[in-house]
């Protein structure tokens, strides 16, 4: 297990350096086939995804994890746009970052170039296999795909779809690799291959992460936690203010970019508390609050210490009455994840000192948090979201898989 | 003492947080004030580094490691010029990467922000304390400095002359601590502290990195071997040739970007090694070459599979006669470290070959490998080389100790 492991990881790397000189045309040609290939094993996939999901279902598998499994018509037509959107992005690599011509005319400049090897694992989702195989080959990396064992079906068809597009491409047909080889040990040998691959992009829930970020000898690009704020400072639009908490909050209460918790400036806390709080409760959403929230609403229960850093999921919404914006900003980076976190308001001041001083990954001014991603941010498809902060931070699309190279053009030139 | 070092480290996060938001004015006032700083010291750093070297020598460290300990007038002045010229560097904060207008008017822009709070641990070189200092606070970062227990008092006295430089410029003072604690306890400890710091980033030999790689729990920037490699193709002019040779191998053999291994295309081998030989000879530079190499000269003995792969930091060389340009480049990518390579060519298609395929930070053309750096790539003063290719790749300046965060800017906008 161990010899072939280190094969896939040494195949990909051989893969990925050729794939790091294919131009972007032929990159591009394997994004114009993917939809293709996919096309070809429709009636293939949804098959193998009714046996993944009636073996789930017999194993008592959670219902929300079945969703997560379920591919349907819609969803599938969904990864096939998708793909196209990818293809349709400009090429991330071979891009000249900036440059500089030394005083003795030595020529340098920083150019984008691939990662290398990107290691996916992932839990339910298979629409992960044909996202993270297009964003990947779009920024010329070789991926190693694991996906979780209750979509091996799917993500078997699914991967050799890709493949075949690889192979149509004229691209080395390792640059896309599925580890099938079932078990946690597979997964640990494979975190230990940090000679071939270059970074580790895990995808699903935090236990997993954790794990993944604990064994792993390669680099990992983590998402934790989505502990989304939202401060309603003095001068925001009341109507704007309850639109935005409402849609943060309820559009899809258990995605990382939903809003966790709340913040209001204490000068509106009388008018603007009873107003939010009826929607919230006609919308059936428990409140965590305050003293002062618990006082001036008696449908909310009191937070405790865990609710201002918790992140629900759920129909839950934490509630706090602050001083004024240098308070809401010092909760925020206190008690948040670094996330996504939102000010509204229609002062340029709070405005600008908000934006400037809460540490996140996204900061955001009269707008949804559940904007924030790839897709509003023009990234087009991602591959994760990174809460850290070096290398990528927020959204990992084809741009974020790249590092760079120093190329410097001499002309006999020495050190003096 | 865990709590000590929690503390420091905590300190530097509130600190880090306050210069992320101070101006890029202020932070250059910190960098005004730094020389002057240093030159009040000037008396008492050359005492405090006579008394480090007494010791050092005392204890029976070896005379290399004491000449890196060194302070001299000259070094001093060096120091303070670098201050100056970290100085005169473009402000690396507030820089908009990119930005986007989404369809329904969400305005997004990726801009630089600092990292945060950044930990160098460093051997001898005094030298390191202020040239770190003033690169991470030019680019918002706190810093906490883990000097060699041989500088100890060298370190301090320049560690408090930045820190009275700070506070002369209205930041705050744990913007700038150093961690005196002695002991690996101590490190270990600091690279507990991932709460608070975002990245380690190790300056010394290759034992100090690994050790502190595989304790920390904080992501480490790091900076392995430098294999650095040059390949003379068919098409080069033999006069240039022999001189990059030399003066890459001998400006100073013992550093990361010194030449380690020529490789001299089979069809120039016969009428160019023995020129190159000869001067190497004559340099008292052992050669360790390949068949083809020991057969053209004597005084070559024959290099094994351990040679093409080492970083000699010495007057030895490794020579290997290939094929082609593109044996050449598969050997480069095989054995070197990606650090630095080189090709001496004169024909665009073999540059362009080589450019293209070799994977190192540094890909240079018809120049000494001891320009790969900082300096000749005019980033100025850097804490660093990175040999990894994730978030930064070959010199680490300013620019490179910043991460992004995304702000978006909206009017009510919700998810629809």
């Amino acid at each position: 297990m161990k010899e072939k492991i280190k094969n896939i990881a040494m195949q990909a790397q051989i893969a990925g350096l050729a794939l790091g000189c294919a131009t972007g045309k032929t990159r591009s040609t394997f994004l114009k086939m993917a939809p293709l290939a996919l096309e070809t094993v429709r009636d293939d996939v949804l098959e193998a995804n009714a046996l993944d999901i009636k073996e789930a279902e017999d194993q008592g598998v959670p219902p929300a994890f079945i969703e997560r499994l379920r591919l349907t018509e819609k969803t599938f037509e969904y990864m096939k746009k998708r793909l196209i959107e990818v293809s349709d992005l400009p090429d991330p690599i071979g891009k000249v970052i900036d440059g500089h011509v030394s005083e003795t005319g030595l020529d340098v400049k920083r150019v984008s170039v691939p990662l290398g090897v990107i290691g996916i694992i992932y839990e339910a989702r298979p629409n992960v296999t044909t996202d993270a195989a297009s964003v990947c080959i779009k920024s010329g990396n070789a991926i190693i795909l694991r996906g979780g064992k209750e979509a091996a079906r799917t993500n078997k068809v699914l991967a050799d779809a890709m493949i075949q597009a690889v192979k149509d491409a004229g691209l080395p047909e390792h640059s896309i690799q599925l580890l099938e080889i079932p078990g946690h040990e597979a997964v640990n040998e494979l975190l230990k291959q940090d000679q071939y691959i270059d970074v580790i992009i895990p995808r699903g829930g935090k236990s997993l992460i954790k794990a993944i970020s604990r064994e792993s000898r390669i680099p990992v690009i983590k998402h934790y936690d989505g502990i989304c704020q939202m401060y309603i400072a003095e001068d925001a639009d009341f109507k704007m203010a309850v639109d935005l908490v409402l849609n943060s909050k309820l559009d899809r209460v258990e995605v990382c970019n939903a809003l966790e918790s709340l913040l209001i400036d204490e000068k509106i806390a009388d008018d603007f508390l009873p107003i939010i709080g009826k929607h919230l409760k006609d919308n059936d959403v428990e409140i965590r609050g305050c003293m002062t929230t618990c006082k001036l609403l008696k449908y909310a229960t009191e937070a405790t210490e865990y609710d201002w850093s918790t992140e629900y999921l759920d129909r839950i919404l934490s509630v706090k009455v602050v001083d004024n914006v240098d308070c809401a900003i010092e909760h925020i980076n206190k008690y948040g994840s670094g996330h996504t976190d939102v000010i509204v308001s229609s002062s340029k001041k709070n405005i600008d000192t908000f934006v400037n001083r809460v540490d996140s990954a996204s900061v955001m001014v009269n707008a949804s948090t559940r904007l924030s991603g790839g897709g509003a941010y023009g990234l087009g498809s991602v591959v994760g979201i990174s809460t850290g902060k070096l290398h990528a931070r927020g959204p990992v699309g084809p741009d974020e898989l790249t590092s760079y190279k120093w190329i410097a053009i001499g002309d006999g030139h020495l050190r003096e």
